[in-house]
Parts: structure tokens; sequence; C-alpha cells
């Protein structure tokens, strides 16, 4: 089968997500990196490139140089899609340019520093009927997708309770200047990263799980957030109640100062009739608890999953896959949607969970400011 | 060493925590049960005591009768401490009239229905210079021990955040109508359980974990209760903001609808330097993380670990102990202020932690009721 | 109830294995401590009578003496049953004192030194036709006893393959003079121990343990046996092979040198339909896999549970139960033995359990010695 | 970086191995797939190839031609190293030939058939100066490499005890007809498989993890192995008792017919000081026991471990890698080797590795013959 030329936006030389990226595509083999602006300093970018193995003339200055020159090249060896991995406050000035010169787009999130912004983005994609996949990861993982699945099935009654954790501790080393750890100092300007770290960085995707493996909407929430120090700007640590329904409450917990924790994403549905319990750094491993029957554990690999999660896993059961994994099964959905070929809701997050995502922080964050009050999402 | 002569009041035929005290009682061995008012129903005792081997004229009908009685006998043979184990709104008046008569107390929790019964309570033990020994039970756990020792001695740098977790299922069977469950119903009913099922029950031993290990006491809650179903009168569900300090915030989850949940009880510290983090179901394993070194799992019966925690255990390494056994260490803490002996504090939990208990439960009540503002502790 | 009267050999003051008889007599609340031998130094013996709230007079010189006064008693008021907790080499002669006294007997194992020995004593608990139980406590354990009646019940298909292992590290300290440890130090020599420490002491708990849930029994035996340093005269590690039948095989694998571990005594059964798996150091989990069904974990104190499994739980499921609950279980079926209540197979084991263990330490032996050949059991 | 031409014997449609060596060269993208022989079958291989999107020429009716052609393109676009990932038997003659002229090899274990066929390999891969990578795939994991280099250190003391185990139940499906698994069948024939099934599968893993993270060579060893069914011509199950040295000795167990066993691999290496536990479905932790500390549990990605360890890893802290990541590690030193580069002892199994690991399953299978007697590795 043909791969799908990409370009990328960021992602040089030390990027640790614009990596990621790359293997991702590489691992689902539907992609070939041909070019993009993969440092804001010229010089660098270069350097990327040639280390990469991507000819001179397809490293661009500017997302102007590579929308003008992309363009004019015949269909079939156009660049078709760009993945976006450059800081925040870049997703939505990069991502405009790009959709409405009529390229799909992969970008990471948060999708972009407003919720307009994200409005505007979801209405572009509409009209120019692209792609757009905005890479939360962790729906990637086959476990995730099962959950979906059996919560879609109804086999957990009527939901009761939802809570996702996301603690990390790597921040710590930056507040309190004992570590050698200088990436993502930007999250903590509020120029580079938007309204807020924590949340708008990890909270999102406890706050998209939630979503997506649950099939509801968040209504409304109230939040405590807590920037931790007196010279920090955003909130470095908070906890989110949730409003699904009348009965149907839940909470987001996310950190970045649980000093010893690495990923912590936890998420559990508890229904009626069963619950189920999964953790990202053991994410194949799903937990269907009840209250009349033995603990079951679902795993990768078995014809007991359902088609998605199958789908999901290419590696015989007991062999680990990993977060790579996970992120090559966002872009091997992408790749259906760009070559036109029929996919599944849930393969790929779309620029509408970008909206969603953009929503919940800024309220999350209006919230906090309001002195802990309900705010509609 | 002579055996401490104990009563109990409550904890009849068909009563598990009844059952429990006794068989933690008869494991650290300091006790024995000489009688008591063992069910409302006077022919039920009558048999229990019989059942028990409890000399029949020691069964008795009231308390005041068991007070009088009992007074009457010669020191050497008296009841020296009683046990209560009632549904909560008997504990107070049982508690005062015996603590007004001289008998040490153990009390369940919650310890009292009101703020203001506890208060009272504390004040009598103080007057009378009783034991009174609230049995957070949890706190007799060797590891919860060593929690507190660890953090006391300022291992874990500045404290940043503190997350405790207590998820339960067993009610769905009776909200739902699909089990044959018929023990505890009476914790719905506010007459009997006071102003709050969930938290009042199990929520408030998360808020004991959190003082007992942390020594911090907690300022302010923000709640957000669920009583799931229209017909439900109290809470069954909820998530409590804490705030202890300007940048030091926490959160309490705590549930009886949790499908599948047995008694999920989770407690995790996270400080500047290091973290500490517990769970109920495992209580032999204390975590420890930290940025920078490898994670430490810390056992019971090891040389490394504190004197109190060393003291709360048994039996050698690898041979798991139980909840048995955490009660017991209650019992030997109590018996130890019984006997005048030395102990240390955080053997055994006093008055004040009831009232702490009550006011926790009380503020975390207003605090919904008032559409989820902060109300101090 | 009344309680069955106990007298004790050995386990006084310091003594770890005595203490853990005693707890778990006092929590299946079935029997009262009377009197015993409690030390060779009879003061000692004394010192500890007094401490335990023993009279002075049943606090005996010899088993002789013991056997004598107790049988002048009435039979209201006279020892019933009498638990061995000394080192080895005096299980026997004891116990076959006591037996032909007309006394009940608990026996700590390996029940005796030789395998004539042992074969002596089920011949005349026969005859006596006397309660004889030997504390292979790991089958107390509520999970290990699902794990039996799972088997009986032929859910597994055909077994294929058997595998236990007990690892310990204790003698490291002994052995390597690297730690304080004064207690055990006896294992070492054959006068006290018999014909091997390891294999005698923990992985005839392994072979127990597969003949107890399984059901089958080890045919014949090959054994590499390890006294890691040159001056110790009994194996302190050793690796056995195990057949059952033609085609079907196992291993038990025993370790007292394994640095770290504490009683990592496991087991697991693997069928043609399905398997199971324990662990000792949490013992309230019990695996179920499956090649085409979820993983399902059984715990206690659920209606899914088999009988006998459920009535050797007496904690609500979450509360975990540990080895004195495990022993108390034991004691709990041999005083319905003694009571000449009806009582299921499993309950506690036997004196016949004893001669199988004697059998199975010799012929490890034999087969070590032979240069690791294969010897019927 | 210029990519390193590659091809492949074998990895058609269908096969699960050759699509995995695929996916790791991408991952750790110093390689290139241009050509090969993917099926015996020519048409199914062209089709391979054309989905794969290499080019018709390169595609190949057999290893002659291969040899033949590419030999005759210029250097720059020739293929350099061949990967074989076809059936056992055919990893000899392939692997003779494409030596003989000219090509680096990364092979499949086992390596050879025979002892002998494995030798010649050793000598002709040390006469023609090439690199000979052997996929002992889970040599890849960081934590192995952590394992090796703390061992290497002498932090665990003399060690005292090996035990590994290689558990799997998927052969259950296919020797009792339950199931439609039809992949692996040829394991079964000694044709394609060689002596062992079992043994020569996944027995060789748990050998080759024991010499890797030791440094230790096994001496001698003692097998019993079980076909399980009477018509099964091969070992489907088996322990083997190892001799290291007079006071060190060890086990290797495995099996294929342990049901609900995924890619049960797990190693622990016991010391006078300390000991070490590994297990392969849970890659990234590495536990470190000892008898005076708390255990210690490493994880990738933290500055405390050694180097290698950290080279292994690319991602950060807490997001699982998984056996594609190992595996690409393996590709990744090939690659260094291939090129000329400096790299590490243990980046990569050599062909050595491979010698060692065919003389393991001979002495295995002739131990088991001669009535499981020691056999000299």
């Amino acid at each position: 089968m043909k791969k799908i030329k990409m370009g990328m936006m960021g992602g040089g030389i030390g990027a640790f997500i614009g990596d990621a990226h790359r293997r991702a595509s590489r691992i689902c083999n539907d992609f070939e990196l041909v070019g993009g602006v993969f440092d804001a300093d010229y010089e660098k970018s270069k350097l990327f490139a040639k280390n990469e193995g991507i000819v001179a003339e397809r490293c661009y200055k500017s997302v102007d140089d590579l929308i003008k020159s992309e363009s004019d090249l015949p269909p079939d060896s156009r660049m078709q899609v760009v993945s976006i991995v450059t800081p925040n406050a870049l997703h939505f000035p990069f991502a405009k340019k790009l959709l409405e010169a009529g390229f799909h787009i992969v970008c990471e999130k948060p999708m972009t520093m407003t919720v307009r912004e994200a409005e505007e983005l979801e209405k572009l994609v509409a009209e120019k009927k692209l792609t757009f996949a905005l890479t939360h990861t962790y729906t990637g993982y086959p476990m995730i997708r099962q959950m979906r699945d059996i919560i879609s099935k109804g086999l957990l009654g009527t939901i009761q309770r939802v809570d996702a954790q996301y603690y990390q501790g790597w921040i710590n080393s930056i507040i309190h200047g004992t570590g050698s750890r200088i990436t993502g100092v930007w999250r903590l300007d509020p120029k580079h990263a938007g309204a807020s770290s924590c949340m708008g960085d990890i909270g999102v995707h406890a706050f998209n799980l939630i979503e997506y493996t649950t099939g509801l909407e968040v209504k409304e929430v109230l939040s405590d957030l807590n920037p931790v120090k007196e010279d920090i700007k955003l909130d470095l640590d908070g906890t989110v109640l949730l409003r699904f329904s009348k009965n149907l409450k839940g909470v987001i917990r996310a950190s970045q100062v649980c000093g010893g924790e690495e990923n912590n994403l936890t998420i559990a549905v508890y229904g009626s009739k069963a619950s189920l319990k999964w953790a990202q750094e053991n994410p194949n491993y799903l937990y269907l608890l009840s209250d009349t029957e033995p603990t079951k554990i679902f795993k990768p690999a078995h014809a007991y999953n359902e088609q998605l999660a199958e789908n999901s896993h290419t590696m015989p059961s007991g062999h680990p896959e990993g977060i790579y994994e996970a992120l090559a099964n966002i872009y091997k959905g992408t790749a259906k949607s760009i070559r036109g070929e029929k996919f599944t809701a849930g393969e790929f997050p779309t620029v509408h969970d970008g909206v969603r995502g953009m929503r919940f922080i800024h309220a999350v964050v209006d919230s906090n400011k309001g002195g802990n009050i309900w705010i509609k999402i």
C-alpha cells in the first residue's frame, strides 16, 4: 500500500513528542515523512532534516513557504498531511493556515489556546472536509477501546460514578530547583502554555478518556486549582468535580507535583451492575468488577475482546505493547480517513474532541477563578 | 498479666463488628469479655451470652442495669471497660452514662450523631480521666504507623497534595434490590445513621487516616454529595475538596455505590522530596516514591521500620496479618492506657479523633447543603 | 459453647510458633489453654505460665508428669488436647506418649524425624480413634480451600503440570554471619531438625499444598539439594522433580537462601481447560486462567465460592485476613473433630498427611544422596 | 543517517515474527527493507512484496537468486544484511550461504537444528568478520540490561540460586483440538522444529536470559521433559536442573501446556547480599530484594540506571514501552556493528549465544533421553 506523504511542524532535535509521532507513524507503516519546519531556528531545522534523510529543499523556513512549495508539487508527490508538534500557542495559527490550504492535520493537544480558536478549527475542518486528528494517544490503547465497547453495550448498568486521575511529579525538579530538567519549562508560561499548566497538559487527558470511554458528556465542572508556590502563574495541581446529570457525578484529579509519580493516569467507571478500571502504566489489563462475580481481567489479543480492541493490537497475548503502539493506532485510523477508507468512530480523536477539551480547560480555570463555582461545559 | 474485664453494648448474634471486636480483644490477649447488653431483645441477648460462655447474671437488660450491678461488684471482678458496637445513634447516650459511672470506653465510629455530642464526650473524658478509644481500626496497621513516623521525620519535604479514597459497592444490592443483603440497611435511615451515610461511615475513615498519618489538620472542606437515587435521603457517594493551607490542598473520595469495590481505602501523601502510598486491601505494602530514587516498598517485621510499626506486627515478615490484627493493636494500646502503662500517641484513636470526625462529617454535609461552598472545620 | 481444654508442649517465652498457635486458638474461640510443659527449663516454663495466667500446678516438669496429673483430673476439667510445638526431634516421643494416654494432638510439622515414626503415629491414631491435627497452616486459607474445590469439580480438565515454590532468605543472616538472628539455628543441626533443613521445614509445605489442592499423590521424586556452603550439613536449597503419572510431571522449588524473599510460597496447577494460581503473601487472591476467557480473580467472602472456602472466612470481602486466621481455621476443624461434630475432609491436616510428608522428605534426601535418581514415594 | 539495506528470508503474509522484525527495524529507524524471499510459494512472496512497497525485481525465488542478484548491484544499493525468520530447519542453510556470500545476518532463534551446525556458523562468522545477531529479543528490555549491569558490579554478593521460567498455554488449542489455531503447528514436527519443541522454542530464552544477566555459564543440566500426550513426538513441557558450580544450582521450567499463561517468562537471581527479579509481562519493573532494606523497584528512564539500560529506553518514565521496542534495541545494536560503530557487549545477541543455545537444547534432550542424567554443556 502506498505511503501517505507527511510533513511536520516542530519536532526537531531533542523534541520528545515529535520523535514519538515519527516512531508511531513508522510502526503503523502508513506514513512517510517528506518535509516540514522542524525548528524555529532554520539552521537547526536543516540539521535535523539531514539527519533524518529528508531532502534539503523540503526543509522549509516557515509554514507559508511550506504551503506554497508543496502546493506546487504534483499530487503524487505532494505532502498530504502535516503533524503539528509545536508548543501549544502555535497549534492554532499553523493548523488554520494548513487547513485553509487543504492539508490534513495531525495535532498535539491541547488543540488551541482558547475555546474560540478551537471552534474556528472545528468549523474549518467541516467546511474543507479534511481529516483532523488530535493525538489523545491514550485512546489508542486496546483496553481503552475495549472499555468503550463494553460500556456502549450497557454491561455496566446505570453509571453511578466516574473517577479519573492523572498524577505526575516531574515539575518538582523545576519548581524546587532540585533537578537539571530544562525541557518543558514553557509549560509554566501562560504565553506559551495557555490558561492552564496541569489541567491543560494532563487533566484534559483524563477528561478526554472519560468522554471517550463512557460516551457521556460532562455538563458542569467545579474546580479547585493550586499553583503550589507563590511565584507560579498557572495551576500545577487540582481537583475538578464533574456533573453529568442530577445523580451522576464524578471527579478528575490531576497534578504535576506528586513527587515520584510518573504517568499515573487511571480511569474508573462504576455502574449499578458492574464497573471497569484501567491504569495507563499497566495498559494491557482491564478490570471488570462486580458485586456478584469474580473480578475479570481483560487483556489484548484474545477472541473475547470486541473488534476495535482486537484490531488495535498486533502482538500475541502476553507480549506487552506500549505507548508507541497506542500512538500508531491513532495514525492508522488517521491514514484510513485520509485515504477515504471506512473507519470506526473512536479510531482517532477528531477536531470535535479538541473543542471539548478546550471547553473543559477553560471551564476549569473559570470555576477556580470564580471561587470554586459550577461552570457549564 | 491479668486480663482487663470488658463489657459490650450491642454485638450480639449476627453482628459483624461486635464479633470483630471480640476477636481482636482475644488476639491481643489483654481483655476478657465478662458481660454486657448484647441485643435490644433481651432473649436474644441471653442466648448470645450463653453461646459465648458468659454467666447469665452479667447479661443485662439495659445500660442502667449494667452500670448499677457492675458498680456493686468488688473492684477485682468489676467490669472496667465497655465496648460500644451499637448503631450510631446509641453511641452517645451509652458512652455518656458509662463514662459518668467511671467505665473506660471502646467505641465504634462515627462517635456520635452531632458535633455537640462529640464535644460533650470529649469534655467528660477529660474530667473523668478515663480511657476512650475510638476504633478507627485502620490506624492499627503497621504500615500506616510507619507512614506516620516517616512523615513526622520530615522525609517527604513540604507536603504538596493529599489524596484519600474509600470506595465500596455493597449498598448496590440494597438500593437496586438485586441482592439479598439485609444487614446495614439502617445506614440509609437518618434516625439511626445520623447526617450522612457514605461520609459518616467510610469518608470519615479517609479523613482520620489523613490527619493520623500527616499530623496536619484539615481547615476547610467543600463537598459534593450524591444520594444516587431519588428516594434515598442520605449521601451514598461524594467528593470532598480539602484545604490545609493556602497552597496545600487535597481530596477525599468516598462511595458505597462503586459496584465490585470491596474496601478500597487508599491514601497518598505527596511531598516535595518524596511521597507515600498505601492501600488497605494489601496493607503490608507501603510505597515510598521519589523523583530520583527507585521506589521503595516497606513491609512489616523488618528492622528498618520505626518502633511503633514494629511493635504493631507479631508475625515474621512475609506472613500477612489482617484486619483483626489491626484492631487488636488498637485494643492493645487501649489496654496499656487502662492499666496506666506508658504508651505512644497513635496507639489508639481517642475521643478527640471522634470530635474531629464529627466536625468533618457535618462540615461535609453543610458544604453540600450550602451549594458546594467552603466550610471551616 | 464449652471451650476445649488444651495443653501445650513447648511454645514458651520467645517462641514464635507457640504464640501463633495460641493466637489462632483464641481467634477460633474453641480452645482454652490450661497447662503444659512450655520450656525444657522448668523455671522458664513457670515464668511463662504465670505471664499467661495459667495456674502453677498445671505447669508441668515433663510430659510424664503432665499425663499422670491430668489423667487424674475429673473429665470435666481434664486437658483434652495437647499442642506440640517443640523442635522436630521431640514431636514423635511426645505425641506417642500423649496418644497412648488418650490425648488428642495438634502437632507442628514436619511430624516426625523418620518415616517409620510417622507410620507408627498413624497406626496409633487409628487404634485410639483420636484426633490428630498437623498444622499445615496454609491449608486453612480460604482461597486454598476454594482451589481444592474447584479442582475436585474437574473444572481444570486434565491436569498437565504442577508447580510449587517456597522461597525464603532468612538463613542468610546465620550462614553469612551478617545478621543477629539466633532463633532457628537448630534447623541446621541434623540432631534436632532431622534429615533435611529446607525440604523438611518448607519444601514439605509445598508438597502438602500440592496433594491438598489437587487430590493427587506424588509417585516419585528426583531431587537436587544444595547445602550452599561447605560447612553446612543439611540442604538449604533444592529442586525436586515430581512424577504423578506417565504424562503428568511437576516441580517443587524451595530455598532458605533466596535473599530478600520472606515467605514466598506459591502454587500453580495447570489443566487442559483452565489453570489456578495462588501466592501465600497475597492469600486472598485466587487466579483462574484460561486460554479463552478473561482471567478471573476469586476472593473470600463471596457467594460464588464453594462452601468450605466461605466457612473459612469471617470478615466481609475486602478486609484481609491473615495467617492467624488460617491457623485458626485448622484449630476450628480440629475442635469439631474432638467434639465429635461433623466436619469435612480438608478442614485440618491429619496424621496421614504427616506420613506423606515424612515419606516426601526422606525420598527427596535419598534421591539426592543416590546421585539424583528417582525414588518412589 | 543513511539507512542499512535489509533483506528478509521468510516473514511473508500472516507471519507474526517477520512482522515484528520489520516493525522493530522501523522503530529503531536504521534499516530499510529492500528485498527478500518472503514465502516458499513465489506467488505469495510477490504479493507480499507488492503490499510492502518492495520493487518486484528484488522479490526473489530463492536464496541463491537473491545472493547472485544482490551481489551484482553497486555497493551503494546492495542489500547489506538479511533477516532470517523462517521455520527453524531453514536457519542454517540460509545463514551459511548468506554468510559465505558476505551478508550480515539477523537470525531468529533457535539458531540451528544441531550443535554442529551452530558451531559451523560461529566459525564462519569469525572468518568472514561479519555481524550476526540472534534475536533473543528479551535481552533488549531496559530492565534486563539494568539487571545485567547490577550483577556485573557485584551488588548481589555470591549468587546462591538462579530460577527462570517460561510458561505458555497456546499449544493446548492444537493438541486438544479445542481451538482454531493453526499457526505454529510445525513446532510439533521434529523435521521443522528440531530436537525439541518447548525447550527449543522457549526454554532456550530462559537459558539465554540466565547467561545474559548473570555472566555465568551453565556447566551441566539434568532434564525431565514431557510430551504430555501419547502421540506427540517432542517435549511440550519440562524442568531442567542446572549446575553452575559445586554450590550454585538453578532451575529452568518451561511449558507450552500451562493453560491460560501467555508469555510468562520470569527470572530470579538470588545472592548472599541481595536478589533481583523480573517478569516479561510487566517488563518495566525490576525488583531488588534484600534481607535488610526495603525492596526497591527500578524502572526505565531514570538517572539512577546504568548507561546501557538508559540508552535502551526512549520514552519518559511511566510510559510503558513494549516488545517492539525491545526488538528495536537489538536492531539498533546490530546496525552499529554493521556500520562499524562502537558498541557495548550485550547490545545484541551474537552467533556465540546461538552456539550456547544449541548446546543447551541438545544437552537437555540428551539428559532426558538418558533417563534424567547430568549432561555437560
